[in-house]
């Protein structure tokens, strides 16, 4: 495995922007976007672009918010899963700032982040922001089937989120700085305290032979046992240490089985091992099956619920292994086993 | 436009790897590749199992020329035109190093180039690769249309190259240190220089309208002009310092409405301005219209031709633009223009 990177000065998180669907809208997690749309197309003819304004709207609130221009942006790292990535490039044209395409599947949010920290703790930018969204209805049928067969899915399938968010990453430097610009602080700073990306694990490439593209929380736990394990096995860290410890998106069935997994390797997360794709909907009211998934899932659970939680002093420290699955229909089609894939990062507020 | 980055320690190439098909083994740059098969299939079943094995070539050469194991990677950059990039993962998954997926059209070796510079130079990692890949066989079916179908190709439409290329990048720290491990050196070393990634600077998204999609040249021409426009605005450089400056990959109509575009903002880049999609085929014998394009084109030019003339110390510095086209087969059918972006790199051997 990789070695874990240690930011010498943790890129801090300026601000967040996140809008959402109908479905998420009616999820345990109402609340917590922006602005949720319950037609599902952000006034637009196509989910495509549906999606791509999507990604628009996040990153405007997160600039919003922040009070500052596009034109402060030093860079933006985005991706999503529609084929060529016309999620990001449509949707972010307009902000006109160097941009680096990322695809990463459901981990792209993940990606984006330590790649945005990476870039800001090494000097080269003083601000960047990284994007990602999903679309259920662009999704399925790019994916899976047209909406009109009314397919039924098995109970393993999870359910694409639709939603995106935005991050807004800044040189820690400025934090606590009186002579900071309004509003380029920090999320958390109402109770004195900063969330940072302090630590990053770029996960490797993992295939166990999973060949159903209906299960891929299978398909993909293994790498987010074997990036959290790593991650333990090389840190001073313990599972005690994190408030939350979320992959991002395996859904019931997949986490169970990365529990396990970590648990035959001698680790145990304990309570605050959950995953986005479980928090976002509501199991009893909501037919989702295995849970969320998308590159807007641990997307906007992230920039929307956890960064709550931050803001509110509730939490210190946080884990997110953002997982993909990084197949696509010709792969599985071909007979390809589900290649997967985990990436860390630990954002801390302390 | 964005800063230009200039690293700290300019990340040295430490070695390269390049396979390609049949058109390429017959084309001008003949000789300049690792491994050449006629059939195209590189021992694959089909052309997207064949396009992943070819970045699994590539990045074996390169990590052979070096004498270097595959666990001494301690990330891997890549990226390919396949619907979600089953090229990289499934190609590069027997690496099993850390894996950041990309997605910048033909722009992504450039992209890689750009991000495996700033994460080797900003200490983060010792040495990284950086790998994409096009095929020809599996962009037409893709992108256009059934080979079978045998359709007639327009004047300004490119041909996308089946090529694949790596490099590897490393400290430059290490370059003429005694005690350096056997072959661990750097392209140029023979003639006592180095090729190094001295500068870069990240494109931005234009968009000008245009909507033919077998005239991707014009589409991306505005996107590469707009960066070498910004690049010598910003630098201390003048064209006649550089031996080449490529585009890469407008071919022949889009890289005259670049220089035209140039030109008219009092810009000449001169007699050493060309296209990695002009250089690649010969007009005279191949029937490839507008010239070369594809993920492919630019890596492996610049991965077999332009490093084996910075070897033979013919050339010592050059400037590449990779240009992307953005879209995707559904945002033509939409109706949505074909956005564009140009990230420069430049190589120096001093």
């Amino acid at each position: 495995m990789g070695k874990i990177v240690r930011f010498k000065n943790p890129p801090k998180v300026i601000s967040v922007g996140t809008v959402a669907g109908a479905k998420e809208s009616e999820g345990r997690l109402k609340g917590y976007f922006d602005l949720c749309d319950k037609s599902d197309k952000f006034g637009k003819k196509t989910f495509e672009q549906s999606e791509s304004e999507m990604q628009r709207l996040a990153l405007n609130f997160a600039l919003k918010k922040a009070d500052m221009s596009p034109n402060r942006l030093d860079a933006i790292f985005a991706g999503d899963l529609m084929n060529q990535c016309t999620g990001s490039s449509y949707g972010l044209a307009a902000f006109s700032a160097p941009y680096f395409g990322l695809y990463g599947a459901c981990s792209t949010a993940a990606e984006g982040l330590i790649l945005g920290a990476m870039a800001v703790d090494s000097g080269y930018f003083d601000t960047v922001a990284t994007v990602s969204s999903s679309h259920n209805s662009s999704a399925e049928r790019q994916f899976r089937f047209p909406l009109e067969y009314g397919s039924q899915r098995p109970p393993t399938a999870q359910w694409t989120v639709t939603a995106a968010a935005a991050f807004v990453l800044g040189k820690s430097a400025i934090a606590g700085n009186a002579e900071n610009e309004k509003g380029h602080s920090c999320i958390g700073e109402k109770n004195g305290v900063c969330v940072k990306i302090t630590e990053a694990l770029p996960g490797r490439i993992v295939d166990k032979g999973i060949t159903d593209q209906s299960n891929m929380g299978a398909a993909m736990a293994p790498a987010a046992a074997a990036t959290l394990y790593s991650y333990f096995k090389e840190s001073d860290s313990s599972p005690d240490d994190f408030d939350m410890i979320l992959t991002g998106d395996l859904g019931y069935d997949g986490h169970a089985i990365c529990r396990d997994l970590l648990i035959g390797m001698g680790l145990d997360l304990g309570k605050g091992f959950s995953d986005c794709g479980i928090l976002i909907y509501d199991r009893n009211t909501q037919d989702t099956h295995c849970g969320g998934s998308g590159c807007g899932c641990s997307a906007s659970v992230m920039a929307g619920f956890v960064m709550d939680r931050f803001k509110k002093g509730e939490i210190k420290d946080v884990l997110l292994v953002g997982t993909g699955a990084l197949m696509s229909p010709s792969s599985v089609l071909q007979g390809l086993s589900i290649a997967g894939i985990g990436h860390l990062v630990r954002l801390s507020a302390r």
